[in-house]
């Protein structure tokens, strides 16, 4: 049986029975899946995550050397930030061609430098190795006094995300399925791509969040496993869209929401918030200058549903997957 | 310019200049270059550690599936315990080739899962991805209350290693040059390649270490670069050749000093031990059942030296580099 016949969901779930035999599982602060892991020391937990990036697969054509850099820091960051945990330093494993540029490489660090900076983590060294494709292995430690788990969210919750999606599904009908934009808007539509960001900011309001995921699996994706995680229902009535992508969809005659659901690569954070916090939160993303979007509440039961003119459709629990 | 025409130690000075300009290296606890990175919390030290494993060019023709797996935990390993630090947690990252047998990966989870059993590590997650072929690297998060560091050794000091070498390079001697070696001596040889193991004792004796280094660039390249970051010179007396190595050596008319000083893939501690100390850990180490050899004692000036017959050799500063 090869990687591709049964994709990258069950070749993971085939590595945790193997690991789970030996016990690696027992007694696991965050256990799988979680966006990251921890280990608790004294009155502090230690939290550490590894997310890789290889070219032929995770690369976009036409991103710019220092961005892929960069995008090494926000990929480890985003989920290291969804725990809660403030990151504080950063290894990598470089894997490039014999032939490889030194100046791209250059570049390359200098992305993953600078990035590292402004969210305050030190770089503390790395390895490097040969390859035959560029591949970047990040990973990230940090420290909290307290974790947001997948699991936590309570019936009447605010459900939120740190920012709208859409525009990176319709980067990808751009780059890869040559559907138009004019110019302009597909500049700021590839941006999201091109440029991504974890949003740092999340740390400030996490003292009041009680379940949370970053969205890089795509919308539909993120809202089902917390849904699962909490065994509670989510009603979603606002699908948080980028208006880029609402116009990409009008020009194209495509669904906006289906390009906002079933995206994946956006570094957005989608969480819980007790609702009588919800006002002193939405408060505290004010004075920091950052958006957080009320997007629904949370129910007894399963699943996750779109409320829409008082009927509730069924958003499914799919997402992107390697191999497949 | 090309990787492979400036090669790995200056990438690696090139990287290490564009991050010192963003601070990164700024009060490191165990400022590069040293085998492992560390930051301090309370009164513990958090050592880290990356260490990338690639199909093509670090995994010897034959090599196990298993032992693939095992052997990113030993490099790892090795590493941090010569550090002084007790390795706790490993993450994983994965790239497989879309085509990538099942079989073949569960045997190397299997071989990563005992041995991290073995050393006392808990798996605690990873990141599996798409790659052009078989990589595998490894992040591992230790502790200690005190490190050592590659600088540290006082005038008067014993040298000394945890194992015998040689071995490394008379199995790449075999396989990549055809030397010969009898069916027996071969499969002994070549145990030091397929199924590598890090001396984890000498967490034992450890306190007692005042400088130590992983020897996996080899003998030669490990002494000169203790002796560089310690300011003082390294006089050996007693090369430690493992005695297949001699007898190999023999068989193909090789200096079997040659074979031990440059190899490299070997995980064995090389040491400094104050000399009132060394009696004490020696006792340790016999109560231990592992061993520990004296190979030489440092003095005043630069560089290291070979003291055969009363004359003084240098031994070179050269070691295996990537790219090259």
């Amino acid at each position: 049986m090869k990687a591709f016949e049964i994709g990258e969901r069950k070749i993971i779930d085939i590595i945790w029975s193997i690991l789970e035999k030996d016990n690696h599982l027992l007694d696991q602060v965050l256990p799988h899946p979680d966006d990251a892991s921890a280990i608790k020391l004294n009155d502090h937990y230690i939290l550490l995550k590894t997310d890789m990036l290889v070219r032929k697969t995770d690369i976009p054509k036409g991103m710019r050397m220092e961005k892929i850099g960069s995008k090494v820091i926000v990929m480890n960051t985003s989920d290291m930030i969804s725990k809660g945990a403030k990151p504080l330093a950063f290894l990598y494993s470089l894997g490039i061609p014999r032939n490889f540029s030194i100046k791209k490489l250059k570049s390359i660090i200098i992305g993953m430098s600078k990035k590292a900076k402004d969210y305050g983590i030190k770089i503390l060294g790395g390895d490097l190795g040969e390859a035959d494709d560029l591949i970047i292995s990040g990973f990230l430690i940090g420290i909290s006094k307290r974790i947001i788990k997948r699991s936590g969210a309570n019936i009447g919750d605010i459900i939120a995300t740190t920012g709208r999606f859409g525009n990176t599904s319709a980067s990808y009908k751009i780059l890869l399925e040559g559907f138009y934009a004019p110019r302009n808007l597909r500049r700021k539509i590839c941006k999201s791509i091109y440029e991504p960001n974890a949003k740092i900011n999340f740390l400030s309001i996490c003292d009041y969040v009680t379940s949370s995921m970053d969205s890089s699996d795509g919308l539909a994706y993120t809202l089902n496993e917390l849904s699962k995680s909490s065994n509670l229902c989510f009603k979603i009535y606002n699908i948080p869209i980028a208006k880029e992508a609402i116009e990409f969809a009008k020009l194209n005659s495509l669904n906006p929401e289906e390009l906002a659901l079933y995206g994946g690569e956006e570094y957005e954070i989608v969480f819980t918030v007790k609702k009588d916090k919800w006002n002193e939160v939405l408060e505290i993303a004010k004075n920091k200058k950052f958006e957080i979007i009320k997007i629904g509440e949370v129910f007894p039961g399963r699943g996750v549903f779109l409320v829409k003119n008082s009927k509730e459709i069924e958003i499914p629990y799919k997402g992107w997957e390697h191999f497949k």
